[in-house]
């Protein structure tokens, strides 16, 4: 009686909590609506290329269903057809470079490895029908197990992955399908056909509505990551330097200081970026061929900046800190060094975004290289002879890295100026000499330039603004 | 007539420079051809797994192209067959989690696509001959606006990425050969049936014969780069403190100081890795649903940690060097700083490794949190007030440095103390307590361990040796 009792008391929890979930559902389904048209809302807010690109995808694909619902052009294909729809699916990508590169990927694969499945038929008809299909799995398993091993070769994996997937796939499926099928180089060309028709509907859709080229992509985000140093620096000086006034964009400040985050972890992006952009043809102000590579380099050595810096803000938020009497004597020497090599890495994200070729760069350079030749000599004088080592070592870390940022800048400055797409511009005539007290119109609606308005170089460029979100350049 | 023979010359300029090239290329094609044999021969020993993968897939390939073959299969699927040997292709990847979440993947959306596919064509059946076109395209526009759309959501990307691009594959290929076919449900039901066999056949390969479990993998490739950075704190104690013998293997020196340098970059192979891994069923030591983001946060604290070294590693190759006086007052001090250290972070490696919970990485922490205090009071000294600040900066950048790494070793400690599958380990009962003059007979083929014969635990496990290439764990 009473272990009956206990179970229907169990059985009444278990119904009530079943009640109650089931109330509370179309709460959290209300909620989970709200949260998906938030996000979906961000997303394309974030990027509205992004929308242009699906409705892209979305057009090509039924252009290209027309081959089965327009009849004289069935009658010629009739099922091959498939092929224009499944390569439409599989090669259009977010940048031009990515489609294009599998368009080619896709085509060229196809072509030789339908050559050689039609070679391989022959062969192994010759043979007669009862080694033809032992024959016909000799082959197939020998070509895939070497183009798979192929695949991990890095050159080849960075550029012709796909191409190795689609030629074990169409090898074995042409040598295969040989086997019961007679009018096997009918069908190859066919396919090819069709797999021409959709790659070129792909490669033209994405070149000629909206492009999105990844060479320009990359060429942005380099020039961003070099804005978010410059942000960074601007912000340490100031956190570091100067009481902080309250109620003053807390929210702004720390994503200043924060935006170096990003760089650390763009080397994967900027690869990619870079393979794609290899397959481009000319557009824009860049060349077929672009020395890709260059940007490759300036941007590795403004990761190994934003390195110093991720050392630079452990010092902001350490434990140990140094005492504002050090902190004022070093303080005109370091905030020279620090805002002058910021003043240098904006002009020359600015000068990549808008490809012109900067004026004060090297004039902020040597200003931040002689601020930090008195820095070594203030710390040369006697005036430190009073304190011990521990109090001045907080102080001493961030001069010494400053010093190191300042060096980086330096070879970052000399990278940039070597860029071909710099080497051919004009330099500006128009621009003003920096100037600190004037102040620039733009920037009202971007937080990233709130504290950088002193700057005469106006840093919100459409160029800068389409890469605003680096991380997700990895989506394409 | 000069300018007959100038052409004269110049032709024979170009046949002399043809024949010459002609005759330098069975040369230049010997060395191509070495060279790729030499890649080739690289790239398989360093992971002999790669040429067992390779061998999977054909043999998964040619077991699947059966179906075209044996006349009784061939009875009841016919060209649908084909649908199998294109699952093997696209969906037999490196690691089982890969493997696994591609074929679940295409699985599901081939079913939640067909299902919709074949709604659709009755739907748009209805509406008769002229209007089933329009709405068909229309339903396709749709989808594939959205499903492409919806691609961009960074948590829909990493797991269900190629999961949407079959779903906008079979939904278009269904519902537009749909208005062809009549029998669209037989059709739908043997391209679903000769999937899932495709993609099972691909699942078991890959689970039962010689699996690369991308859990393992992440696994190792954690514990190697912790490996990594204490190998890295031994070598630039041994290169800033002592006089380095020349003809002392300067090869190894210089691998182990740049080990960190794999580090710094990992974070998309660790999340890749991480996302792979979700997919994986039990597997030796992890369940299903273990804990992968635990250790990516380990990853994260090993990049900073990885960062510092960075600075410190510019500061070795800095014009501006401490002198010998001020590096003896120090180095007590900092060698046991980064030789404990690197000890901790050392056996918190192997721990990952061999997956039993360290007994002396408190202690080395502990030990080297001690000498970052008697650091402190050294500094404090009055040791340093007949020296300058400036000829103390370079020392005292590294020994703030240093301070930093102390600190991010203790964070790792305690990371690693909470990854799930050290919190059921048995401590190590065996295990004797640190001894430096100790030497192990391990480490004779591995330079990595060269120098770090002093510490009691064996280092080149297996589970460290068969991670030994973290790079290409990216090709997944």
């Amino acid at each position: 009686m009473q272990m009956s009792s206990a179970n229907q008391r169990t059985s009444t929890g278990i119904m009530s909590r079943g009640l109650m979930k089931l109330k509370a559902m179309p709460k959290a389904l209300k909620e989970k609506v709200i949260n998906t048209y938030r996000t979906t809302k961000e997303i394309g807010q974030d990027d509205p290329r992004r929308v242009i690109h699906a409705l892209k995808v979305g057009i090509t694909l039924t252009l290209v269903s027309l081959f089965y619902y327009y009849q004289p052009l069935y009658d010629s294909f009739g099922l091959s057809a498939m092929w224009a729809v499944m390569t439409v699916v599989v090669v259009f990508e977010y940048s031009v470079g990515a489609t294009l590169g599998k368009g080619l990927n896709r085509g060229l694969a196809t072509l030789l490895a339908g050559a050689l499945g039609v070679g391989t038929h022959y062969l192994a008809d010759l043979s007669g029908q009862t080694i033809e299909p032992i024959l016909l799995s000799f082959f197939v398993f020998l070509q895939a197990a070497i183009a798979t091993f192929m695949r991990f070769f890095p050159e080849i994996k960075a550029r012709y992955d796909y191409g190795l997937l689609i030629f074990i796939l169409t090898f074995s499926l042409i040598s295969v399908s040989g086997f019961r099928e007679d009018e096997i180089i009918e069908m190859a060309h066919r396919r090819l056909f069709t797999i021409f028709i959709g790659g070129s509907a792909c490669v033209m859709i994405s070149i000629f509505v909206c492009p999105v080229w990844a060479g320009e992509e990359l060429h942005s985000l380099i020039s961003l990551n070099l804005e978010s140093l410059a942000n960074f620096l601007q912000a340490f000086e100031e956190e570091y330097f100067r009481t902080s006034k309250e109620g003053d964009c807390k929210d702004d400040k720390t994503a200043l200081l924060e935006g170096y985050k990003n760089v650390l972890n763009s080397k994967s992006t900027e690869e990619s970026l870079a393979n794609f952009a290899r397959w481009e043809p000319g557009h824009g102000r860049f060349q077929f061929r672009h020395p890709w590579d260059k940007y490759l380099e300036v941007g590795t050595l403004t990761r190994q900046c934003a390195y110093r810096m991720e050392a630079l803000n452990a010092q902001l938020n350490s434990n140990l800190q140094a005492s504002p009497e050090i902190k004022s004597i070093i303080q005109e020497a370091c905030s020279a060094m620090s805002l002058e090599s910021a003043k240098a890495l904006k002009e020359l994200g600015v000068a990549l975004s808008t490809m012109k070729k900067p004026c004060f760069a090297d004039t902020h350079i040597s200003n931040s290289k002689s601020a930090a030749k008195s820095l070594n000599s203030l710390l040369k004088s006697s005036l430190w002879k009073e304190t011990d080592l521990l109090s001045v070592l907080p102080a001493a870390t961030v001069a010494s890295l400053l010093s190191d940022i300042v060096a980086c800048t330096e070879e970052i400055a000399e990278a940039v100026n070597e860029l071909p797409s710099l080497m051919e511009f004009e330099t500006v005539e128009t621009a003003k000499p920096p100037n600190r007290t004037q102040s620039t119109p733009h920037g009202d609606n971007n937080p990233h330039v709130v504290i950088l308005v002193e700057d005469s170089t106006p840093a919100n460029s459409p160029e800068s603004k389409s890469a605003s979100d680096q991380h997700n350049t990895n989506r394409v």
